[in-house]
């Protein structure tokens, strides 16, 4: 957030508050950031009539951000809150703060936690079978919860607070992977992915072409308190992109939302994996394989048990 | 080019006389060189049996190496040197070390220029009306005299020194543009580019996954003497690009290659506009519109002569 004393808001000539892309003062800046999350939403066709909307908001500023602009645009929706159980992404302090934001402006709040949705007695325990790093297992739980939990409840449509930073982290991981089967997940990368299965609901991405400093300066200006998590970057090549990413801001401070347009434009690539939709034999749920990815991580805990009596 | 004395070479263990991914020692370094240019040779069908293959040697650092690598991976080939009649791209200097070049080889050498080629009296005035920057039109120029040339001779495929560095600048110039125009082009960018008109001769791109710097070492390594000219980098947006990718080069120093490999896997995208293939009606040659952007160019230039007078 860059302000300058001599700074002109470049819509209503006021003095300027914040500078990320362009001046503003504190209500063009709202007004700015808005009107941008509506031609997305617009667009791409994100929200017809009757939908049924579920926002998953964890506290954090990118979530609270896309709950807040949907609510300001005048879009009816209730929120989702889970606990991953993992002490420095979930805390108390997160739950409090998204329940007061739900509470102030009566949307209805509900609540989920892996442990007790998963019925997973050790959560611990799965992250350490999953055999891939804590945020890939946390994002595949939390990708299964909200499509459960939605399909359950009659949402059709689930809203995440993706933005255009984690496009460009997506999409640099992606080329740096030289792997044909994350090419073809990142064309798939769009504000809105349609279910293409009936166990499969719909998600939209409001805020994908916002940036998480807008994000931060869009619920700061209007007093909303969000939940400072630690960055989930457990990986070595997340922190190298990270800094390069940082580096291009210096010269370019729309390169992602650069990145999250040409996402968008691209065109959609089936592996040959895909094109037979498959349902897990153990759970039901949708999988690419007979047995899908969290069930597996079950098999190979209860496997460990056994081996242990 | 980075050495280090207590380096040895990852294939022979002898001691390391260069490090741009890795250390190799002089024998080693060419023989991965051409490995390399030989896997994207093959895995994308670049030359067939009886090819008459055109390569367009400027005389710099990149096109040498792409001349050198087919010589001797054993391909048949002629040399095409233009005289694109810029005193600081095409020089006597070039001129006589590109003859020499293939001399030595026993390759047939053909030169044309600009000037006389397209029979361009002014061809000053021509850069100067042409509305573009210096590297466009050359750049237009240069595959339109190529083109036509290798047709008129009998050429079935025309080879050009085009690296992965220049795909990774295009790549760059294109996601910071935001034009759905330029996304299309990206996406046609491959090692080959084959003919969908008979007026049009295929293109390939042999060395399309090495570096520029490989691409100097190469030839260096084998005492190939070649013309330094400056950069071709008349424009801002080119600058930062540079820039860059000379950040992301110090924590991921084949990230070129990585794009390169990315822009390969593009599906091609059609632009509506080229569906129709037309003929421009003034000089016959291909064009997206009526007439082409060089024939725009001359007209300029004719009214205003015609203004003049």
């Amino acid at each position: 957030m860059r302000t300058n004393i001599s700074m002109k808001c470049i819509s209503c000539k006021r003095s300027a508050e914040i500078k990320i892309l362009y001046p503003f003062c504190k209500d063009c800046f709202i007004k700015h950031y808005l009107r941008r999350v509506e031609r997305v939403i617009k667009r791409f066709g994100l929200i017809e009539k009757n939908d049924r909307i579920l926002v998953a908001v964890s506290g954090g500023k990118d979530s609270l951000a896309c709950a807040q602009s949907l609510y300001l645009l005048g879009c009816k929706f209730s929120v989702l809150y889970v606990d991953v159980n993992l002490p420095k992404c979930s805390t108390e302090k997160a739950r409090n703060l998204v329940e007061r934001f739900c509470k102030e402006r009566d949307i209805p709040l509900y609540y989920e936690s892996f442990k007790e949705f998963f019925s997973i007695e050790n959560i611990e325990d799965f992250f350490k079978f999953s055999g891939r790093d804590l945020c890939a297992t946390c994002g595949m739980l939390k990708r299964r919860i909200f499509n459960m939990f939605a399909r359950k409840h009659g949402f059709n449509k689930i809203a995440t607070g993706h933005c255009a930073d984690d496009v460009a982290r997506y999409f640099f991981k992606t080329i740096i992977s030289s792997d044909e089967k994350m090419f073809a997940w990142l064309s798939k990368i769009k504000p809105i992915m349609h279910s293409h299965h009936e166990k499969i609901v719909t998600r939209i991405k409001p805020i994908f072409e916002m940036l998480e400093k807008e994000n931060e300066a869009f619920i700061k200006f209007q007093n909303i308190e969000n939940f400072e998590k630690e960055k989930c970057s457990y990986t070595k090549s997340k922190d190298r992109i990270e800094d390069i990413l940082r580096e291009i801001d210096k010269t370019i401070p729309d390169f992602k939302i650069k990145i999250a347009r040409y996402v968008e434009s691209m065109e959609i690539k089936k592996t040959e994996k895909e094109k037979d939709i498959l349902e897990c034999k153990r759970c039901g749920e949708i999988s690419t394989s007979d047995i899908c990815s969290f069930c597996r991580i079950l098999e190979k805990i209860e496997k460990n048990i056994k081996n242990k009596k």
